[in-house]
């Protein structure tokens, strides 16, 4: 069975995935980059966006297994744009981008679906309104056996935990405190007890916690 | 200048530094021992509870600097016991039997003040009606010119930590999920700025992060 799987998800020390006022210019909001400015120095991120250089190291090896295996991707709504409510501009294709880094079916979820979106690259784009479920289940027969990636943000990732959908959860603790924002945690007391976890902290100073789903 | 430090302070992974329904037979309400289970199988609390044995590696190395150097204690009224309101039971004289493992002076704040207790081994207990800046000049007069611990409860550090006499904050983070409780972070976005940060993980699944604070 191919498994679902969750990869580089900062948080902030209160457990927030990102900040309060996301807009165009400010994708996570009053966090701006502090989230994920360990993702983005690394060798992974800038291979995946097609840029030369970066850092190596623990970031980089953990950053760098968030594509092996993939065979489809799941987003919620809010990662795809900012807009909210019906679509205003049907132009929006996304933040990436004519050749989006995903290179699968992206389904993205929504209470308001539009044509499927083919990109360069091997991305396409589809909006779906569906449950968790509902959404693996299209997903797994896209992805061809491969696993399928849940790519965020933190309500589409706490939705596919509290359906206890998820086998793998790689969260990075980064030392802030966001004080607002959405939290990845609400509503999922005791969550810790459906897995098995591994620390390892890095020099940048974000510690990487790895869930793995227990085996009964 | 004698600094004010935090030691072992554990947090869940959203933030909780106790859990909900404190008693006698809870100390950290439905947290039970999961906060504090790294730090009870060290070494280093055993011998500060004159038992033998415990682990040793990081953890305990972490837990170890706890007693070095202070010369005084401030906590919260719902750290020295599960009373609320005006006392009820003055025979109540804490957690830690006859000889607690303070050896200093004790500061305990609490808008319903009472005789001091004069403890073995060292521990006196005072009750004192005050804000933080009026407790750490008393504790720092009683501490003779060595470190102040600020112990706890959460709301305790919490307060500290927003008037921003706090010099150096370990923290512990546990891969758990409790849902509910007292918030360490809560009112307190953005105090990472203050302060230059480490992360170690340790091979107990908990991570512990040091905060010190910035020279400028």
């Amino acid at each position: 069975m191919s498994l679902v799987r969750v990869h580089n998800f900062s948080i902030s020390l209160d457990g927030y995935g990102t900040g309060e006022g996301q807009s165009l210019d400010q994708p996570f909001g009053h966090a701006t980059d502090r989230l994920h400015g360990w993702f983005f120095r690394t060798r992974a991120f800038r291979r995946i966006h097609g840029l030369e250089g970066g850092e190596t190291g623990v970031d980089d090896a953990m950053a760098n297994a968030w594509g092996d295996g993939i065979g489809a991707e799941i987003m919620g709504r809010n990662k795809f744009g900012p807009q909210r409510g019906p679509w205003q501009d049907e132009d929006w294709r996304g933040w990436w981008g004519p050749n989006p880094p995903f290179h699968t079916p992206v389904f993205v979820l929504t209470h308001h679906p539009r044509p499927s979106l083919e990109m360069e690259g091997g991305t396409t784009f589809h909006f779906i309104d569906a449950t968790p479920e509902k959404a693996l289940r299209q997903a797994r027969a896209a992805a061809g056996g491969r696993d399928v990636r849940i790519g965020g943000g933190p309500s589409t990732v706490r939705a596919f935990l509290a359906a206890d959908l998820i086998d793998h959860l790689h969260v990075v603790v980064v030392p802030i405190v966001l004080g607002r924002g959405e939290s990845l945690w609400a509503g999922l007391e005791g969550l810790d007890q459906r897995f098995d976890s591994e620390a390892v902290s890095s020099p940048s100073g974000v510690t990487h916690l790895t869930f793995t789903r227990r085996q009964d």
